[in-house]
């Protein structure tokens, strides 16, 4: 007999995440890759995720005893804008290769809903250096904030640790809304302040540099004032985003999902009330589990014909992915998509 | 009979602008580049920064007639932190090339200040694309903010333009503190606002895309809210770092100079009501020049041997520019600097 499984990709800035099983249980086989895919002119390039994924993929199948991968769901950072490329090439890549026969490409955020919520309705939180909320009531998706440390990310890690770091330099400054004890902070972690600019401007990860201050804030927040106002700020600007994007009828459930999640109680506790606030008719839930859980959680849906989510082309991308002739190595076409359609 | 004149230069970040006169008249002989000093592993570079001046200041010095250029003043653009070789190398450099035999090399703050204020004690802020505040009481200077759009220039062109794009996408998302009248100034600057993050990341003027903005909040603020309470903000950070640095007794003068005191009442009715509740003994006055008229002053106090605003290596630094022996072209000093102390 032959055992049928599942392909399950978490693809970020940090790597390549990578899971085998059977539908309806956990994965029998995960590895991760340290290097994130290559993004360049078209978008994440689907030919360097494939050549990526391709023996990881073999390698777990078969130490899983999986014959066949007949569903793959590969959740993406960057899809909604740089996914075109994915979209268009990358279901008949994984049927050329692996022999897929359905396969779902989504948003980040998406595998993180399914991954916190499974296929109810509600609202997620997704936050670490940046944040972005999602939520659907099973008919669409909407989402809210995700714009990056300048123009958004309210309430994210780099927020947070910038809002620290600039509380740090009223400090040293004299100016008002200053903090002793951040700026004390400040200068254990980057040295004297006169020097934090060139610390921070010339490096292109300034996002992660000002997320790395972000526990600190926390830290401070038991005994200052100014600290625990910007977590209490920070909890308002998430609370913004998740109104922004929850059910506004029904019985809704809402998490908080990635690093922000691990702040401790210091952001946790305001959190919860300005949630209460916000969405007296939501239920607030600990997250199931990560987005690599949310591609498993996907692709046994998937497998199983009952995918709820709705599909989107620059969120949820459900495809069959045929291959039209195995005789022509060149003559591979992706299959017809179909958007904005429930994959049932 | 020789005629002594002055050389006055204003170093920024879009070119020199240089002068020449005669101490105690304005300039009769004015010139700028288009491209700025190179800025390289050692900070400033005194070789670029003396290539592009010299032939200028020849040329200048023919213009007006002027024989020796016994005085020069040079205000730079990142001398404070960026100033070393400057320091070490231009002294020598302006004595052998120019014949200059006093020298000030100055933080373009504080030519904003000389240029504002003269070397009467008070505050000014310099305010753009970033934002400082620069104060002295005639024995030592003080500074404020300044620390960059991700750390600091609270108020400035960026910090406003950057939370009117804010309030823009907060309308977009449904988020809380959205603004539609700023989104669809947005859309009309930047087209749609889902490539807003395309446009504003991979520059690396980044401030400068966020500053360009700022107008149009000041437009908007006239019939929307969120706009002016924008602009409200901004005028209470600027008040923040002027009284952390203005002179807390006597009479002290407060002038605002710059590209943002071109924003019109928007801005400037409730800087006027910040400054005059935070600093209520201050006169608030208009700005006598610019940096390059800062410089000007600064040379004709130089030359007259009576300039009163305090010396400070990373601030304002004068030097007698001697040239030891003028026989041997490689034998050239520095001459022995005398920092932190009032040139009389």
């Amino acid at each position: 007999m032959t055992v049928a499984g599942y392909l399950a990709v978490d693809s970020g800035g940090s790597g390549l995440r990578v899971a085998v099983g059977v539908p309806g249980r956990a994965p029998s086989a995960q590895r991760e890759t340290r290097e994130p895919v290559r993004t360049g002119a078209r978008g994440i390039d689907p030919a360097d995720l494939m050549t990526r994924l391709v023996p990881l993929a073999r390698e777990l199948a078969a130490r899983a005893g999986v014959d066949e991968l007949g569903t793959a769901v590969i959740g993406a950072a960057g899809f909604a804008t740089l996914g075109d490329a994915l979209r268009a090439e990358l279901p008949g890549a994984l049927a050329r290769e692996l022999g897929v026969a359905r396969a779902a490409l989504a948003a980040d955020a998406v595998t993180a809903y399914a991954g916190a919520l499974g296929t109810r309705p509600g609202a997620v939180l997704a936050g670490g250096t940046g944040l972005i909320a999602i939520g659907t009531d099973l008919t669409a998706w909407r989402r809210a904030d995700g714009w990056g440390h300048l123009l958004g990310d309210c309430g994210s890690g780099a927020w947070i640790g910038r809002a620290g770091l600039e509380a740090a330099l009223r400090a040293h400054d004299g100016r008002d809304g200053g903090s002793g004890p951040l700026l004390r902070c400040a200068e254990e972690r980057f040295g004297p302040v006169r020097g934090l600019p060139g610390l921070v401007y010339p490096r292109t990860d300034r996002p992660a540099v000002l997320a790395s201050f972000a526990p600190l804030v926390a830290e401070c927040a038991a005994h200052d004032p100014v600290a625990a106002d910007i977590l209490r700020a920070a909890a308002r600007h998430m609370a913004d985003s998740a109104a922004a994007v929850c059910p506004a009828d029904g019985r809704p459930e809402v998490a908080l999902t990635g690093g922000l999640s691990r702040m401790g109680d210091a952001l946790m506790v305001p959190l919860r009330e300005e949630l209460a606030r916000r969405l007296p008719h939501a239920r607030q839930v600990l997250p199931e589990g990560d987005p690599l859980h949310g591609a498993v959680r996907i692709a046994t849906e998937l497998a199983a014909g009952r995918l709820t989510l709705p599909g989107e082309p620059a969120m949820l991308h459900v495809v069959a992915a045929t291959v039209r002739d195995r005789t022509k190595p060149d003559g591979y076409r992706s299959p017809a998509p179909s958007p904005n359609r429930r994959a049932r």
